[in-house]
């Protein structure tokens, strides 16, 4: 005994979902047949046009159903800035903060030998055509915080360098309005390293 | 600036399910984009032919894509015992146990007035048309231990009365296993109002 075929499929497809379980799918599942029909066939319709059209932006890697993506394509930017991150949500962070005008590039991922992510998954062959084209001067790099991020970060300052780009790395240290009890010591860390004289 | 318009439809279309909020539904997004495309196609799929084939049992109310569902089809069960409960989920549950050999049937929810459900939302005049067939000659009720799940017993309980059939309350006390000392006061007060004399 057990749900009825279909019923079975569509949680186990469900599982597909990152942090969701075969009892998480199973709530899903069920929540959906009762009470949100409308809902699921949306997302069914979202999911189908997502997967056929969305793919890479020729110019930063970020998802994009265009050839070259929206932001990419913004004529109003500073080109000599170039900003390397890990993620498309670390894409939008930094752009909201309303700080940043150049252009973004996105690596997918950080450098990780032990599980085969060398640097052409990442895409520094696609990073390194796009800073021999000559017009990227400064090389923003905000990969995280991780042993990886930190491999990678030196990985492009090294690329950087070879093509005589100047290649900075965004601040680490206490968070704005962070209480320095609550901070964790590797943050404190790197936010004495990075004291700065007061003029 | 944000994500493309087709990934934004997509992080949207993904909050419909229960427990993910914006920040969950991104996350998703990113990973089916990015690591489990056939996943979510597959997904896609699933969601399509449940909202499309899956309907309910003409007899117990549960989610099948027969008219009546492969439950109610075996003939090899006690046709006198119903067993009524609140949601799918209960009927493995029940089931797995290997204990009850009857039928099921599901209110998919329980009488909460304040909500508008009523009778007729749980499917109170399915279950009575059940009874009268005449075949029912106990109807076990293993609704919710909550105040409105208490009422819906109730509420049934009055309903076999009136067609003279037997209405049993499944027990509640300490599971096996249960350490004492971690168990909640209101299960140790159904367990000792449920206490059974030692013969």
């Amino acid at each position: 005994m057990s749900f009825s075929p279909l019923t079975r499929e569509l949680i186990e497809a469900l599982t597909c979902l990152p942090g969701v379980g075969p009892k998480s799918a199973q709530r899903m599942a069920l929540h959906l047949l009762d009470r949100d029909r409308a809902g699921a066939r949306k997302l069914a319709d979202s999911l189908q046009q997502a997967m056929e059209k969305i793919g890479r932006c020729e110019r930063c890697r970020n998802f994009s159903e265009q050839p070259v993506c929206h932001l990419c394509a913004q004529q109003s930017r500073d080109p000599s800035l170039l900003c390397v991150v890990e993620t498309p949500a670390d894409v939008i962070a930094i752009d909201q903060s309303g700080s940043y005008r150049g252009y973004y590039f996105l690596l997918l991922g950080h450098l990780s030998p032990i599980d085969g992510i060398g640097p052409r998954e990442i895409g520094a062959d696609v990073l390194e055509q796009r800073l021999a084209e000559g017009e990227v001067k400064e090389m923003v790099i905000a990969t995280g915080t991780t042993v990886e991020g930190e491999a990678t970060a030196h990985y492009l300052s090294e690329m950087a360098r070879q093509h005589g780009i100047v290649a900075s790395r965004i601040a680490h240290g206490v968070p704005m309005g962070g209480d320095l009890e609550y901070v964790d010591g590797n943050t404190l860390t790197l936010a004495l390293k990075g004291r700065r004289i007061i003029e």
